[in-house]
C-alpha cells in the first residue's frame, strides 16, 4: 500500500513523525506537508501565491517534501506533481487538538484527507484530544490499528472521508470506538479587545465556547466519554432536506 | 432588516459596492469585509495572529469595517464585536467568478455565510458567472430580488446557507432559476513548474479542470444552460449513509 502522509502542524511536528514510525509497517509512506504551521486554515489553497516545494530530512529518519502551501495544497501537489503514482490512501495528522464538531470546517488537518477524497484518494484525518503533553507514540499506535480495521471496511466508498479522534487517554482507559456524526452545536466567540504599544486596538480570537447539545451520538460526546471517534464526512454539502421545499417556491 | 454585508474580494471590490446599493432598498446594511483580496481561503479563522478593524469610507457612499482577516473572521468580529446586535442576514458578495461545485469548499466568499449560520443567522452567498467585464449592478439588482423572495421562504431553517450563482447575462436573457444540489465532479490539477531569477523552481496552480457528469440538476449545470443556481447547503459535513454500514463493523 502506498501511503501519503501530511498535517497542518508542519512536517517537523512530533506528531507526525510519530505517525510516521506506525505507518511504515501497513506500506510504503511518502511525507508531503507544511513547511510551517498551518491550523485553522480551513480548505484554503493558495492561488494568488505560488508553491516552493523543499526535500528535507525528518527527525525521525528519512526525508519528505515541505511545501510553503495549506494542507490542501500539499496534497493537491503530491498528487498531481510529486508523487510517481496516485497512493492508495492520504492519512492527515496526528493534529495536536481535537477536531470535533463545528472546528471540523475550520480544520487544516480534516481538509488535507477531504482533499485527498475529492481526487478520488481514500482520506483519513487523525486528530488527539489534548493541546500538551501528547503522548503520540501510544495515539499512533492506536491511529495505526484503526487504520488497518478501516482498510477492511468495504462499505469504504470514493468520497467519504474519515476524520478520527482520539481520547488522550492510556490505550487501556479508552472505552472503545464509537462511530458517529458531527456535533453541530453553535459557538460562542469571545474576542480579546487588546491595544498595542503604539495605542492601537487589535481582537484576538481568545476562545470558542460550543453550546453543545446533550446528544450522545456525535463526535464531541464520545470523545468527552473517553471513546475513540470516527466520523465518516464528505464534501457534497447539500443539504437535501431543503431543496424540495425550495423548489416548492415556484421560481 | 438588519443585514450584514461582506466578501471575500476585499471591503473596496466593486461587486459589493453594487451589492450594497442595492441591498439598501431592503434595510439597514453594515459592511464588514476583508481589507484584502482573500480568495480561495476556504473556511480559514485566524487564531495564531490578531485582527485589526479600521473604519473606511466606502466608494458608494457610507462607512465600512476593513478588518486584516479572512470572511469568516468578518462575521465572526462583526457580531460579536462590532454590531449592536445580531443581523437578520448576512450576505456575501458578489463574488467575481462562480462558486459551483467543488469550488464551494474553497470559496471564501460561501465561508462567510457559512460562518453566519453557524452563528445562528441565514447566510446568502452571491457569486457571478464571469471572471471579466462584470455586470455587478444587473447582478445586484437580481440578487436584490431573490434576496427578497428567499425572505419569504418558510421553510428556511436554522442552519441552511443558499449559495446562490447568476449567470453572467442580460436579464431578460438568463432563462430562469432553478434549485439545484451541489456537482461534485472531480477535479484534474495542473501545476505550472517555473524557474525563478536564481534558478530555483516553483510551482503555480494554472487551472482545474473539472470533470463533470452529465446530470443536469446541479449547481454547475445550471449556470452553464444560463440558469440562476440556488444551492442550499449547510455546516454538518456527516456522510449519513456510512454511518450504519460503518457501525456494522463491530468496533
Amino acid at each position: 500500500m502506498n501511503i501519503l502522509l501530511t498535517n497542518d502542524d508542519g512536517i517537523f511536528a512530533p506528531g507526525l513523525e510519530a505517525l510516521h514510525r506506525e505507518l511504515k509497517n501497513l506500506g510504503q509512506v511518502a511525507v508531503v506537508a507544511p513547511e510551517s504551521e498551518q491550523s485553522a486554515v480551513g480548505h484554503a489553497i493558495s492561488l494568488a501565491t505560488p508553491l516552493r516545494v523543499k526535500q528535507v530530512a525528518l527527525p525521525g529518519g528519512g526525508g519528505g517534501w515541505a511545501v510553503t502551501g495549506t494542507p490542501a495544497d500539499c496534497v493537491k501537489i503530491a498528487i498531481a506533481e510529486l508523487l510517481p503514482q496516485p497512493p492508495d490512501l492520504v492519512v492527515s495528522g496526528i493534529n495536536l487538538g481535537p477536531n470535533v464538531g463545528i472546528n471540523v470546517l475550520y480544520s487544516g488537518t480534516v481538509s488535507a484527507a477531504t482533499e485527498a477524497a475529492i481526487l478520488g484518494v481514500k482520506g483519513v484525518a487523525v486528530s488527539l484530544n489534548t493541546y500538551k503533553d501528547a503522548d503520540f507514540d501510544s495515539a499512533a499506535s492506536l491511529a495505526g490499528d484503526l487504520v488497518r480495521r478501516l482498510q477492511q471496511w468495504p462499505g469504504w466508498t470514493n468520497g467519504v472521508v474519515l476524520n478520527i479522534n482520539l481520547p488522550a487517554l492510556p490505550r487501556e482507559q479508552i472505552r472503545g470506538v464509537k462511530v458517529t456524526r458531527q456535533d453541530t452545536g453553535k459557538l460562542v466567540e469571545r474576542f480579546q479587545r487588546r491595544v498595542d504599544p503604539r495605542e492601537r486596538v487589535y481582537y484576538w480570537l481568545a476562545e470558542i465556547n460550543e453550546h453543545r447539545c446533550v446528544e450522545t451520538d456525535t463526535d464531541y460526546a464520545a470523545l468527552q466519554d473517553g471513546y475513540v471517534s470516527i466520523t465518516p464526512i464528505h464534501f457534497d454539502l447539500t443539504h437535501y432536506t431543503s431543496l424540495e421545499t425550495l423548489k416548492g417556491q415556484g421560481w
